[in-house]
């Protein structure tokens, strides 16, 4: 099984991803919220670019979701902070959620066969949907405005740990950054909050007063819940 | 004092060299070459892009070095392996030298204030004539036709490490890159060469019958050698 690990977005080549299982990864914050989201029962999250689409794709019910530079965007119903989406306030519900990068690894995407989202709150769950898929893998570092973010790069490291140990190290063949994000991965593991508040976005979000975010997002393979992309939404992998 | 990692020569962006120091690692094999040739009494090595600038280039009794694809230039005098550049065979020449990534480095890092050669063999060595300089630091991993390598990410690890030691940790404010790189090292330190083996480059150069390279490229801090930009060609710099 080959497996590749693209640094950041703008790395990401949308040929490339044809007949295989690309995996997203926004720890800080898109893909850890989607997780909560769909693991607290929000029926689906409809991942869009712009402020504009969200408003013009929501229908009655359908809640908003989103920030710009790390802020909730105003007159949405939430921001990015995964701690938002709880079972009351999105059971049932359908969510629209703009953010800058997570949402653009997303669509970039779509040309593979599986679309999944992954994060360190549920690497292991989404490396054994990978696996099921059968078929290569590429997992998106989505980054920050096309550089490479740090989490994003050690949740890389955890999923190949992860797929190491269901598929068998020696029947992985891992490109080079690949290779690099997995040692990185096995050399932070046991200090990641800290790892988490070094990074650009960790201190970004730390000075915002988000570090409970930061908390929530640091915890490693929390969740069995693995969203994965149906038409243009993603939606809970049935486990 | 700021230092920034850059995973390829395609990332690397020109303008944001200016006043600084720029350090080129291309450990497989060109910067290590190049140390190598200095380090043996050549006079000076010319990096050129093309295979013609290097013939056009030629003086009597300069000797022409290079690769393509990996292999020596039909009617060059030497490959891109260190061990070929021997002391009775450099001593007081002048080589130009093409190579693919390299060689693209150092062009690409002319407007800096200073371009220094990194390679693991001279990794402790080219951390301290960078803090020496003063300014602020971008170590650009060469890669291979703008893709990471994962041999020249480890050395900036080492570099970071190198220069951690002398300035102090706390005092350096890295980018996220760098600090994967610095976890990937100390992660893989101490397996080293097993690590080149695995890798992209390593695997094609082994195959290629060049373990012994491997080898040698793989020793770190084996010398304080290091080569800086001198206008167009990099000389040994005082010590």
């Amino acid at each position: 099984m080959q497996i590749d690990v693209v640094a950041n977005i703008g790395e990401a080549r949308t040929d490339e991803f044809i007949h295989k299982t690309v995996i997203v990864i926004d720890v800080l914050r898109a893909t850890s919220t989607m997780i909560a989201a769909l693991g607290n029962g929000c029926k689906a999250v409809v991942p869009v670019e712009t402020v504009l689409q969200a408003k013009e794709l929501q229908k009655p019910g359908d809640l908003l979701g989103g920030e710009r530079f790390c802020k909730k965007i105003p007159g949405f119903d939430f921001g990015n902070s995964p701690n938002e989406y709880t079972r009351s306030a999105v059971q049932g519900k359908r969510i629209i959620l703009t953010t800058t990068n997570g949402t653009r690894g997303i669509q970039k995407a779509m040309k593979a066969d599986h679309v999944l989202a992954g994060a360190l709150t549920n690497g292991g769950a989404c490396a054994k949907a990978a696996v099921n898929f059968k078929r290569d893998i590429v997992i998106i570092c989505a980054g920050t405005q096309d550089v490479f973010s740090l989490e994003d790069g050690l949740c890389a490291g955890l999923i190949l740990e992860e797929i190491g140990k269901i598929a068998g190290v020696k029947n992985l063949a891992i490109n080079d950054f690949g290779l690099a994000m997995r040692s990185c991965y096995a050399q932070a593991k046991d200090t990641l909050l800290d790892t988490l508040l070094m990074c650009a976005n960790g201190k970004r979000l730390s000075k915002l007063g988000f570090q409970e975010d930061l908390v929530t997002c640091a915890k490693v393979n929390d969740t069995i819940h693995v969203p994965v992309l149906d038409r243009d939404q993603m939606v809970l992998l049935p486990f």
